[in-house]
């Protein structure tokens, strides 16, 4: 197989019929497919249909629901805790999050724990959400544990990524979306792809010292906070990591830290599990609750216009806003198509011919 | 002068003391000198007593008004929006803290946007509040600006930092308090009184190269966001910063960014400041209110027992908790008494004799 290019719709409509196919209802199907793909369409290729392979045999091995009854256990007028019944985190995610909204409009802000969830692709399509309502929106998600704690050679957070959607008014919005690592797991994959070395200060081995062998992960080494060592701060990188693991998990009755399933079926489930599934945290901020919002709005554009044209170093044409990058990727890659890289494509063929669906649509 | 060690108690009488002689009613000199010194106690001696000189000069410039009348300008029943009328942030973020936590009492969660203040000493002690009544605090603070975005030369944010409080059952609390650089002003503040050079991935000069100069932030330098450049994450320590630099600035009606104020008052302040003074931003969330404190508090403590407990790499005794170094900090100190370097204690004295006040207490 070969790269190919595909269009957003094709790639939406497929994953809905493989999502409709392990058994979504149709609105579940389609919302999973829409969440899946904004990763492929917003460049960050390790979120999106690569992934589907990974959801339909995590479904294989029962331990994804197609069809949960998603209920709330907890709750107050400005928060909810949500058991996810083991479904698909791209369904429970957005559900979990619109709770969050409806209780900002009441309440000035919406907080929702969510436990007994799956991976729900990238935390900016649910922090996002917010934005059409004039919200800030906070997305995160605790993960399978990849990554040493700062002195130690064990493995125990996930790359437990964060996403803050910030509303603006002439300007495109602020949209930080970031691993609490120093490079995502995706970046790391890249480099094992081409069998490249990885810059110091991202993984270590496992003694706990810095390498540069992106395959490290398969020998005992691990990925590092964000910082890479504690004089450069890694211990806040740590920091970040455990709140996000704290809130996701701690809060919803998740499984956390060393404990939380892994995302290959084939990996066997930790011992002692003291809690269910993985957990995300969410957040929906009126920003009209502190300001009106055309005040807001106003200084948010001047925020973003003082920052945007900001002295560059030599070679830098302009300081990036959070959220650019993946906006000229989306603009680009809704026009000329989403490239997949051949291994991808066969994984997807190999998929549409299992669940007899056709590839491409 | 030489170094000196002083009690708690005498910090605090000393600190109360200069409050009350800058016209501060006992109750606001009191609370300013309790977190003034928590930050000496814990470690921090950049936040603590070093800076009586400089909130007492602010004052004497008119832009600390000892005597001011906090007002609540926006409100829902789980956020308020406040203006500092320009007291010292010592006082009006224990005040807001407060607020955030009676909402949360009320509705689950309490969030509290601060303008119009000054530097509020250890963003720690206000989310510490929280955990008395079983609630995780949040605090962070903009500052004048001294980092520079990634990509940029011009310094566009301040040090910026975050402190989250998590209550646990019988393990101490779970404390994180950074900056969302890569280290903090008040350690690049030690290098620069030692004449000693600073890590790669600090500090820039003035064409954005990396330096190990720490006095390089007089030379047009600037400090760099957490991850120190592009290919180790600094865009998400950049990203941090902004958002700390957003919440507690634009949603409050605050300076931001470049127009931050600054903390010398020798310096002027900027031309076409966007709001008035800094900003802050607090945030309570009851553990009940997601789930039953009791069953939180006994997975906060097998969190960080299983965290503590952690394979090391050698060389290192165990894994630390956010919130062990100053606690550690804190006991000896409470013993010990707390050490001031010559230069503080002549600074001390100076301000004692010019304020007729007694030194040492």
């Amino acid at each position: 197989m070969s790269e190919r290019s595909f269009s957003y719709n094709s790639l939406i409509d497929f994953a809905k019929n493989v999502f409709t196919a392990i058994g979504c209802n149709i609105d579940d199907a389609t919302l999973a497919a829409r969440v899946l793909v904004a990763a492929d369409v917003r460049g960050i290729d390790s979120h999106g249909v690569a992934r589907l392979t990974g959801y339909v045999r995590l479904w294989e091995a029962k331990r994804v629901n197609a069809t949960p009854a998603i209920t709330i256990k907890y709750e107050t007028p400005s928060t909810a805790t949500i058991d996810g019944d083991a479904g698909l985190g791209l369904v429970v995610a957005p559900k979990a999050m619109q709770i969050a909204i409806d209780k900002a409009r009441q309440v000035g802000t919406g907080w929702v724990a969510v436990g007994n969830s799956n991976h729900f692709g990238i935390a900016g399509y649910h922090a996002m959400m917010a934005l059409e309502h004039d919200m800030i929106g906070i997305a995160m998600t605790n993960a399978s544990a990849l990554v040493a704690p700062t002195f130690s050679i064990e493995k125990m957070l996930g790359t437990n990524p964060v996403a803050v959607a910030i509303p603006a008014g002439d300007q495109p919005p602020f949209v930080a979306d970031f691993a609490t690592t120093t490079a995502s797991n995706g970046k790391l994959e890249i480099l094992q792809r081409k069998n490249a070395a990885a810059p110091i200060g991202w993984v270590q081995d496992e003694q706990g010292n810095t390498t540069d062998d992106a395959n490290v992960l398969k020998k005992n080494g691990a990925m590092l906070p964000l910082g890479g060592d504690r004089e450069h701060g890694s211990h806040k990188g740590y920091a970040m990591g455990s709140i996000v693991d704290i809130f996701s998990a701690v809060f919803s009755g998740a499984s956390y830290g060393p404990w939380a399933p892994p995302f290959p079926a084939y990996i066997a489930m930790p011992d002692n599990m003291p809690g269910k599934g993985l957990g995300h945290f969410f957040g929906a901020m009126r920003i009209d609750a502190f300001r009106p919002a055309a005040e807001f709005k106003k200084h948010m554009d001047n925020w973003i216009d003082r920052f945007r044209n900001a002295k560059t170093a030599k070679g830098f044409e302009s300081v990036l806003i959070p959220g650019d990058p993946e906006r000229t990727m989306e603009r680009q890659r809704m026009q000329e198509g989403i490239p997949v890289v051949p291994a991808v494509v066969q994984d997807l063929q190999t998929l549409a011919d299992k669940l007899h669906i056709p590839f491409p649509v």
